[in-house]
């Protein structure tokens, strides 16, 4: 064969083969929805599952369709004056010629970008709220600034470089989010506060399923070969770029651990996994221009980024961040924009880094200066500022029209109930009563409805009577927080609390699964004993009404029975020196 | 290059590549086997987890068996009369020169349509008459009207279009998912009837994971580009089968959203989850003739199709399916194949659409008058008809011989246990009690077994009585709603309800996990506290006794205690007044 | 086009087109780590969930690290005389010409060899030593024998043949998991020994979810296509893997479907998922040179090897093995290892199996006499005592330095609170106590710290007392087992267990989740309540004080109550007749 016809035969092998490959890895990039979906579930608590599935689920398809009307458009329409593309319906008007491929792939890296925030924003944001502001991002927000930077916009013309997104969805959607969960405050109970709203505790609100968020980062690294892959244009390239992918990911991961077992006495699981993700973000930028010891070294240093960007929200900024997005997107998705000024090596296949003129620029470990290293900047500041000044904006619409977040209720109860009728994600499982968070959401009863209390003993309570009286109290979940305190108050400890189911209606809003009602003919109620020998019964009845009372139904009920003896196992103790101390 | 270079070089680069891309593509249709194991197990109960995964995995591979044995050759052998292919086994006798990729592809589809039946008779069905009716889809049904439409028999012969299956798979899977359901009958507590059978109020079941069922639709959605996608010969046919593909779906989704958030006040999750397979579905058999407001168009349609199809088979036919199987694939692939006789627009790219003389047919919408569409339809009717007569057939045999049905404590007790001898598919977590199937399951004690009640109390009952009593009761778990009742015809209300365990073996069948037997020395049992005031406590025993009594090992006790005095909390009423109303 | 310029051609393409399928066959591989690590996540306990995933992910990323350091080189560097691979770092020093994909594919491949052994020894190994063994199977002894077989070593130039890894991957694994198992010891509670400490009883130690490891299955079958099929370098041999890989695992599921149907009476789910996997491992040495026969004798022999396996395991070796990685990895290896020697057909596409002197070697049922089979048999020797060896002086290095296993403390309470600090996997949700590992594990209290019991009943005890006396014990769970016993042999039988919370803080150290600690004032207890009439409540109470007894706080506490009466539900028996037997 001919030299030429090599060349022209491999360019047809080379546009078909890998025509096929740019949308096996669209598909691998939607799948990333799985894997998000999965990680924000599991990271976060079981009464909301049902509401980040949906938000997760929606956040694709109304993107798709905000995509569809402008924002396909603004990011792949002819250029006007490198700031976006021009908005035209060829979809529509012209089919047969349409790059279907092309529609489809950037289509699903823009859901990507929505997909991120809601992580962030997770367990307290309206549903109506999200479904905007995850719109807003798809129609206007990621699609001008992904223009500047594959559109053939400005930043591209310079020549920035960003091959699969560090800094055009990842920092994007973790800035996003940053400010989202700043306008939004904590979750309840995440933060312990004086009186003056300074925070004096940091606290955990575990995830429910770390299996689950396990699997979503396993499904979140498969896709990421299609993210960083799909665009390779020869075999070389995407060799290469599966390596990086794997090297980063991996070295990052093995770097969290050590540190993470250094800083808490024992290995992390949930930041070793949010580690992967980090290590990922870190190389998507550079994935096809930086070598193996490029690699490892961002992932060295994404590695470190995820424990310190958690503990700076959570201990400095005080900003609650359910998943780490911003620790995972924001940070790693600006350090690996800057790692290609830093990383580039001209000896990487397919290299193909240069500013107008066509001149190629390196990293400046690469030789490259700091040219580079300065556009990569650039971009980071004005696209970080765009976001910035957009997001805000449009939070500030969506607060003042819809609130962005719900009721403390809602929150305490679950969005899963209050925001789409979902009695239980997990139907059938038994579940540990949320009591700290009713606690800490307060819902205080107006002193006026406190009822003069009128507890007296009717007069058969002298028969019978022992020493020892057990206090049974049978009261709502929600005030389980306040009794336990208002009977520590007066001495009374000990308390042994059991779940348990009254008979009777649920008094609040029918729930629909799938359209027909879901009957609950038994409330989940506590019951609190304790056994008391100093403390009058009375004393104690009269707390713990005090403390349950909201005047709804459901109050609860107090029952009073003889106890005929106490023994502490461990001390020997009998009767009322058995009771002096906690079980 | 000279022209005619060209073409041969792309014919042979197109060959190899799609060829690969085509058993990728039959890869990720196998991973939907996944996808609908997920769903499935996640919109049912946690006490049938492990039959619905069995019947998922089995179906896979036993239909793999059949295909081998016969599908194979009456799908794709020689044409016999347009009816059906020659059975031969060039699988065993000519390997070398075996169409492989056909025989992979073609068995990962014929494996979709059998899954899908599972879903619409889970939770009742009798597995061994599931691997039969399974045996038999695999084996005949689906291949002989698949080589109708695919094998080169009569229907593609009169120029048919039926991409990737919305007729020929899901509209199949879900007819005889539909008769299947029919004939099973609604699961226990489903459907409360009156004297006349006549339904008077329908149930939800909520399914036991959500966040499962979430997953399984997104692998489903990630597999259907290869579903969808697999056949598709050249690359711009493939980017636009991935672009209709994705807007479908997505318009379902956000048009399910909104109708539901309209009719029951707030989105509905898992209605917006078999939105988008609807959507998928849909899109199937035209995805590759139709564009993108065609798409669009089908999505639409879809998204109504599932809330509406639910409400009919709850409301109007009172058939239980509960997946939502009928809804997704039965209606949407009646209506996506319909659709390419509206939808079908010839400048889509590759459009191959055409009679027996090879005159292009086009959709309604797009200037092909009725042809197309009076051809869809014939092909609705009769694959419906051979579908539904077939398996009619098939399961009335099965109700014969094995029986359909599993017995109603089978059905209550849950099908892991009683099928599979798996105490729980989900070992360490505790469950809630499903009492209302227990009632509803009925199960009457004969009333010659009703013991005459000997109740008298003991001497020393009189002494230390006071006005107030408390019963405790502790149970089997199934005949706790049948006690909730007879209490409440006693004016007894307010019950209490604990799970608890009682020490004691299973007097059932040992149940073995990998072969070794599982221990269980802890009985589920519930404990049922009253406290009762002018109800005599004989009254509330012989009430209890004869709601209880089964005359087997494991009825269970009750004991009587004194209590002092009861406190309401919210009205502060004391004593006799506090006992008056539920908790 | 002449017919030299199709050769040409056709090379050119199929060189481009492989090269990608080549990626997407190693990122399909490297999914199977999320199958592995949601198949041994499911298949054992809760307490442990995060530990095992934690595990998984770690490999991987260690695996990778040390594979860049050395073991690629071992395997893939310059042959040194048949043995290995000479050590080089042109991945660093000459990145540019690096051969990118071989590295990716060889990385994914090591690390499923080494990810097979942490589902044997899961539930009790620590962690630290975990990740050093699992670094020495990926730097040294996979590379070498890799080398063997794929790297241009000694058995590759005698003509051994193992396509996919049977024999390189899932025999090394599954010898190393067989030796790590019997080095570790059963789990607490797998068996039940006499004083000799010989086996008594086999008990199983049910999943924790089976939806989960089902999951698992299918993404490791899906996966699987990768594992057979990236290696394959055209259509037709392709079209051939994909077949073989999807007939073996299904006849194999069919068969254990059936012969556990027969022998449990009852289909066991969880031994048909390991079948599937069992199938897959036994096709893939000859999944590339065996026909569709072939591999459903392979199938049918994988699918009786799995319960083989398990039950020998368990009542021959007692070994416990908690994933059947034994039974699916190592005898299924060993089987798809000899199987080539015997099923090899020279008429399977693009077969190639040649000695050193280029004669084509063939199974033994397809005439090629027993020298094909000879060579597999030498290769399953050497790899396997080369495996041995190394791993077994691995394994005792480990426990000389570290230690191999967790103490019984560690392993009772969970690997996931004292390995990584993380309180529970599953946030929320209610777990049933695992009251027999505690029993099992032990941890007598000493005699001489056994206070003299001073129980002498209070003066008022006399007061209000009834025949009949109800003892509460709250209680820790881990002391559960030792109370039931103990009242159990003084005559208490019928005792009601409630999962009760304390009050309290636990006095373990602070679990951390996420960087911040972990509050828990609420103490999971057991609540045991037993009536007593004949029995002495001070007999009662002294013998529970002894079971409970361990000097530290939160032993608990015993308080007794008057019952008015009992009545037995069944018989109608009253008072005392009535407590004579178990609920």
């Amino acid at each position: 064969m001919s030299e030429e016809l090599v060349v022209s035969v491999k360019e047809m092998v080379t546009s078909e083969a890998f025509g096929i490959w740019y949308l096996i890895g669209a598909a691998l990039v939607f799948f990333m929805q799985a894997g998000f979906a999965m990680v924000e579930t599991g990271f976060t608590r079981a009464k909301n599952a049902g509401n980040i599935i949906m938000k997760n689920l929606m956040d694709f398809c109304i993107g798709t369709v905000m995509f569809i009307i402008v924002g396909y458009g603004l990011l792949c329409g002819t250029d006007m004056g490198g700031f976006a593309g021009k908005v035209d319906y060829s979809l529509f008007t012209g089919y047969g010629g349409f790059s279907f491929s092309g529609f489809v792939f950037n289509l699903v890296f823009c859901a990507t970008a929505a997909t991120i925030v809601s992580g962030a924003m997770a367990e307290r944001t309206k549903f109506i709220s999200y479904c905007i502001y995850s719109a807003v991002i798809s129609a206007v927000i990621y699609p001008i600034e992904a223009h500047w930077i594959w559109g053939g916009g400005w930043l591209v013309q310079l020549g920035f470089h960003d091959f699969a997104g560090s800094c055009a969805i990842h920092m994007v959607g973790g800035i996003a989010a940053l400010i989202g969960a700043k306008m939004l405050g904590p979750r309840i109970g995440k933060f312990d506060t004086d009186k003056d709203g300074k925070v004096t505790k940091v606290k955990a609100i575990p995830g429910h399923s770390l299996t689950i968020g396990a699997l979503g980062c396993f499904i979140l690294w498969f896709g990421w070969y299609g993210f960083n892959g799909a665009a390779a244009t020869d075999g070389a390239q995407l060799g290469s770029i599966f390596l990086t992918t794997t090297v980063a990911p991996a070295v990052a991961t093995v770097v969290c651990m050590i540190f993470t077992w250094i800083k808490y006495g024992k290995p992390d699981v949930s930041m070793c996994l949010n580690a992967s993700l980090a290590g990922l973000v870190g190389v998507t930028a550079g994935c096809d221009v930086v070598n193996c010891a490029g690699a490892a070294v961002i992932g060295v240093v994404s590695g470190l980024l995820v424990p310190f960007g958690i503990w700076f929200l959570d201990y400095v900024l005080h900003i609650d961040d359910p998943v780490g997005a911003v620790a995972v997107h924001m940070l790693n998705g600006i350090w690996g924009t800057l790692a290609v000024g830093l990383l580039a090596d001209p000896t990487v296949p397919s290299y193909a880094i240069a500013d107008a003129n066509g001149t190629q620029l390196a990293g400046l470990f690469y030789g490259g200066g700091v040219r580079l290293l300065g556009l990569q900047a650039l971009a980071v500041l004005t696209v970080g500022l765009w976001t910035a000044v957009l997001i805000t904006v449009t939070y500030l619409i969506i607060r003042k029209v819809f609130g962005l977040r719900v009721t403390p209720h809602e929150e305490v109860v679950g969005l899963d109930i209050e925001e789409h009728g979902l009695a239980s994600s997990y139907s059938g499982f038994l579940m540990a009563v949320d009591t700290e968070s009713y606690l800490a959401a307060g819902e205080p009863v107006p002193v006026e409805k406190a009822v003069e209390l009128t507890y007296e003993p009717t007069s058969h309570e002298s028969f019978g009577q022992s020493k020892f009286s057990q206090v049974s109290i049978i009261c709502r979940q929600s005030r389980f927080e306040n009794l336990k305190q208002a009977l520590a108050d007066i001495g009374v400890e000990g308390l042994t609390t059991t779940q348990v189911l009254g008979s009777g209606k649920l008094s609040k809003a029918t729930s629909y699964y799938r359209g027909s009602p879901v009957e609950t003919s038994l409330v989940p109620k506590v019951k609190v004993d304790c056994v008391v020998c100093k403390v009058p019964v009375k004393e104690v009845v009269e707390t713990a009404r005090k403390a349950l009372y909201t005047g709804n139904v459901g109050d609860g009920k107090i029952f009073v029975y003889n106890v005929r003896d106490v023994v502490r196992v461990r001390t020997g103790e009998i009767g009322y020196d058995a009771l002096q101390d906690s079980v």
